[in-house]
């Protein structure tokens, strides 16, 4: 593996956890080893990386200093550098910082979008039509990915299961303000295959199939990655994930919130869809949550349990196509 | 739930924890104990608990007493009482004990086969003979359904992947000796979607759908549940777990080995398929576990993180329903 971002690859693991992952820890990891953990999923092939999150770093310290990590990120070559940006504000200050995406959540559930965000569904529609004002003001060459992500899609600890009508009728709204692609993301863990399979196919209905192509999933009840595979199957062709879990809200004791890069880039492969990740490596960064982040459990079960015997991944040639 | 075991289901979940659990743990949990367990699982409306093995007591005392506690397991109504065979003795001695389902495993690495059953294939497939010879004496209502195992059938630890032409040689000898049903066991973990569907493919294409039911999934990679969801697509309706991922050799602290059956359930009933099991009452009967095996690990999400707010489950008849 030389770190090469550009060969094929059959689905893009966006890697969360420098953004998700630190965002849900207490201690606050050193904006060095932030930007050596970017650097070293980028060697071990990772193509996109949400680096981090424009947030005031009075509410969240751990993120504090997303603009120098985002200008570090950028001079890997070809790495997407992502971002997640809360309002306007904050998609401004990910412009500025030359962010290649930037993601603005919008919970479909009122009621938690009003606890998490302070702001109503319409607040944040006007929110997004800002930031597509914003960066169609922009040169071309200078124009981020814009993505209006749908969050607790799957439902709500405090509403429960939202009616498929909000969901469209904000997915809709999102595209009329001009966001590029609306994301799915099941914040509360609460997805199954089925759901999943389901809202993917309503919402590409709705906005079209090219608009709906990645999701954010959580593992709090074990099925992240059979989620994952119901994903696959309906089309889509971008998952979120953390290296090590780390993040996305675990509820309790040995329940990872986020799916673990390592095991799915491990599934992907053995499955032969290409990531252009070389598993080892990817397994090895490991060691630098380990060492700054003391004490903070990693979950996944491939960096203990190895590879099967005589495994061969999808992304990697051969010993005879490297001759 | 009543605890009636002959409303309709979609999926049979069987659990293989008194089994497969209790063989690989060393405590030895007492026989009182063994049949509260399976007592209550069925009350929560487990269909099949393959309640133990018939190993000799030396080799594995863990499972010593199986024949008191298959008489026990027999009591229950519309329970089926599987058990597990290493060879013909142990199948006469099932059959005596009054099984109604008995597991012959055949490993399809004869390298393994060698190591763990010390018996080459052609010695398996002449117990598998013997077995059927002895059921085709007993009297009609008196036959037990008769499964041979394909173990290490994703692969083997010491040979590797195991070639198409010597698995399917293997099933078909087992379908040609008699037996009613071939299983599929990932023994290794090695297992993963794809590679699930194609073996179940091309099995059926050699033994036919009907002989090709059910799969003993390991969760060692993290695959286990969506390793299900892949047996299901590809037309499964049997599935092997374990209460609390007791057993299944698990490789590595945090590492489960079996499916857990309280995930499984979770993820079928969400999904909409009928098990006709209340997933509050499975999860209850960890405190049997609890207090029969001090300070083994269970594993599962559900009992954690609870079900979504709102949870429906498919088994369940609505309040009106029920009203």
């Amino acid at each position: 593996m030389t770190g090469d971002l550009t060969t094929p690859i059959d689905i893009l693991v966006s890697e969360v956890g420098p953004r998700d992952g630190l965002q849900n820890v207490e201690a606050i990891m050193p904006i060095a080893a932030r930007k050596a953990w970017i650097d070293a999923e980028a060697a071990a092939g990772v193509r996109e990386i949400e680096v981090g999150s424009f947030v005031p770093a009075k509410l969240l310290p751990q993120l504090a200093g997303t603009a120098e990590v985002v200008a570090h990120a950028r001079t890997i070559p070809g790495l997407t550098v992502a971002a997640l940006v809360p309002n306007a504000r904050g998609a401004r200050d990910a412009i500025a910082a030359g962010a290649h995406k930037i993601t603005l959540p919008l919970s479909v559930s009122e009621t938690h979008s009003l606890r998490n965000l302070r702001r109503t569904h319409e607040q944040v529609l006007a929110e997004a039509a800002e930031i597509v004002a914003m960066i169609r003001d922009l040169p071309a060459e200078r124009r981020p990915h814009f993505e209006g992500s749908l969050s607790t899609a799957f439902g709500c600890t405090l509403e429960g299961a939202i009616p498929d009508a909000q969901i469209l009728r904000l997915a809709e709204a999102l595209m009329a303000a001009g966001c590029d692609e609306v994301g799915i993301a099941d914040t509360t863990g609460y997805a199954d295959p089925a759901s999943v399979k389901r809202l993917i196919r309503i919402l590409r209905g709705a906005v079209g199939d090219e608009a709906v192509q990645g999701i954010h999933l959580h593992n709090t009840r074990g099925l992240g990655l059979a989620n994952v595979l119901a994903a696959l199957d309906a089309g889509l062709t971008t998952v979120d994930s953390s290296l090590g879990g780390l993040g996305g809200c675990p509820f309790a004791p040995g329940a990872s919130g986020n799916i673990v890069t390592e095991d799915l880039v491990f599934m992907l492969e053995a499955m032969g869809l290409r990531t252009g990740i070389d598993i080892d490596a990817l397994s090895a960064v490991r060691e630098i949550l380990n060492d700054n982040l003391p004490g903070e459990p990693l979950y996944g079960f491939i960096p203990d349990a190895g590879l099967p015997l005589g495994f061969r991944t999808a992304s990697q040639p051969s010993e005879v196509e490297a001759a």
